[in-house]
């Protein structure tokens, strides 16, 4: 239906009849919330009423949890629906998006007709390219960052985000910071834009629940505008009933659940020391890893063979993110989730497996 | 967030802080089915994973129900977002949607940039006016019906049908009929277009389970296509995840709901002909009432005050459709749903009272 994502664990499924095990999607590895879940239990006994359409109870929540007004607060079917929302409110004729990233914002501006520059976001060694904010110009409609990025994994600089956003308010280009993943970091706080909506009319921040409260089945999502009249613009776009009641109950539910998303970010914290670890000592270059995921280079003479590595994967019933679709990327990159710790270790395993097999084959 | 619909149980509630009986959304008296209601809780167990973005094993359920291609079915987060995709995939410029109908496709075309025109569908009696036909030139690129109509609850003449169908593949015009409330009708199979789609590539039938499975809440539609080839336009446009687990689940579960659904034909049939005739006892003038809805005029005369009409209703803690916002009606007309016989009669016990209160007054 669209290009490659990470967590189609569908298509193996049938066409193997077999479990895989999903490193391919960045999601908590704790499963659905407790609390979440008894929500989603209660509300499906009134899943005979339409949802509200306006989403208050969950924006009221929401509201108290950024500190926000609520009448800046657009929720989605996923914050991908707030994606092509966005795009079909603002219009846009021209647009950027630094790659690599996450492939939807580019599909929304396509399928609206919007010329789409897609600038190399990093230098070799993946530093920022400092220079990607001069093609910002009066031209550019629309920008879309994804902070900490997907796939690489990187944060983006603080004072690259804030070069970033003058750049836009003087050439009057909206400005949509996608920070789903911005609750895995260690320090989430020093990460995001929210401090600067209340000055930033044309700042948008999509956020999610999906990967942080392991929501992705349910479909929630929501974007903290700039002004009020934004979000207004941008709620009235597309259907009435974007978000089902289930959706919204567990939204409301999932911001009570703390200390879940604390267990989730220490988890997360210790395993991604041991797995770049591991991936290192594999002969792997790990380049990214702030998150919930980690990006790795499967350099040449590392004693992998690029092609057969994500094959191996497979056939070891493990799913990776091979990378090679990414406008910027090729073939030699992958990103794997952070999951349960015995989890990981299978993963480890099945690279170690598989070099040893490589070199024990003809 | 949009234009007034049917269904809005929460801002009278947020503004009273009671709850309403709700005759305003046209929902299935009895209920979420048990199976269904199974089958989300079983579903919400693996909401960490994301949907199958294909929605593969209810499209086959699907496939099945309707002995259609499941390459002909996409399926939608309710039947609204299919709205929005059709319109998205086809781009038109002009389109065709006989009024009054169901707000949404007016909304879907104009926020795509296309112009709408919206000639009466019917005669001053209700009857079809048929010379609308003679409205589809080269120019429409789409028309938008439904059958039966909302909020009229008249099907839609058989030949009249036939005839537009014809019109269209004559001038490569897309048409959309929303069948949305077919399940209701005493003879669902003679008011569907389904065996005109394999010979109707430019036709696309909307179906939904909100309605007559009771899932308003949960969000879940589908597109029957004529072909293969706009199924797949339709199913990539838009997000890569537009329908949740917990809809995939819950539609798959419904369709094999079918004595459930012959219970709510059955308690549909009795209780329109005892509403319609303690509407007209009351000396409102029915006009329709084919579904599961009946549609009717307060007559000048008729000793009621149209505007207290409505003000009365919400006064007895009762919600109806209202339909002065409908282009070509005014606040003459009222949408009552169907519900359980003992609120059926508690909404024409309000009605005798507001003639009461009124004829008492000064």
């Amino acid at each position: 239906m669209t290009g490659t994502h990470g967590g189609d664990i569908y298509t193996p499924l049938y066409e193997t009849g077999r479990e895989f095990l999903d490193f391919s999607a960045n999601i908590s590895p704790l499963g659905v919330p407790a609390g979440v879940l008894a929500a989603v239990y209660d509300a499906a006994h009134r899943l005979d009423r339409y949802p509200d359409s306006r989403c208050r109870e969950l924006r009221a929540a929401l509201s108290r949890y950024h500190r926000a007004p609520p009448d800046t607060i657009v929720c989605g079917n996923g914050a991908a629906d707030l994606i092509y929302r966005l795009v079909q409110w603002r219009k846009p004729k021209q647009a950027l998006v630094p790659a690599p990233s996450f492939s939807e914002y580019e599909k929304a501006l396509r399928e609206s007709g919007c010329e789409v520059l897609q600038p190399p976001l990093y230098e070799r060694d993946f530093g920022i390219r400092k220079s990607v904010i001069d093609g910002i110009t009066e031209k550019t409609d629309m920008l879309f960052l994804c902070n900490p990025n997907n796939p690489t994994g990187l944060v983006i600089p603080p004072d690259f985000l804030r070069d970033m956003l003058r750049a836009c308010v003087r050439h009057d280009t909206t400005v949509m910071v996608d920070e789903c993943f911005n609750g895995f970091l260690d320090d989430p706080a020093c990460h995001t834009l929210e401090d600067a909506l209340p000055a930033s009319p044309r700042l948008f921040i999509l956020k999610a629940f999906t990967k942080l409260y392991a929501l992705a089945g349910l479909r929630v999502g929501y974007l903290l505008c700039g002004s009020a009249s934004a979000a207004a613009g941008v709620a009235g776009t597309g259907q009435a009933w974007p978000v089902s009641s289930l959706a919204q109950a567990a939204g409301v539910a999932a911001l009570r659940e703390t200390s879940y998303a604390e267990a989730v970010r220490h988890l997360v914290r210790s395993e991604r020391e041991t797995m770049k670890a591991g991936l290192q000592d594999a002969g792997l270059s790990v380049i990214g890893g702030d998150a919930n995921y980690i990006f790795f280079e499967i350099p040449a003479g590392s004693g992998f063979d690029r092609r057969r590595f994500f094959q191996d994967f497979r056939a070891a019933g493990i799913l990776v993110r091979d990378c090679a679709d990414y406008p910027g990327l090729d073939g030699a990159y992958c990103r794997i989730a952070l999951r349960k710790p015995e989890e990981n270790r299978r993963l480890l395993a099945a690279i170690r497996e598989m070099r040893h097999t490589r070199k024990g084959a003809p």
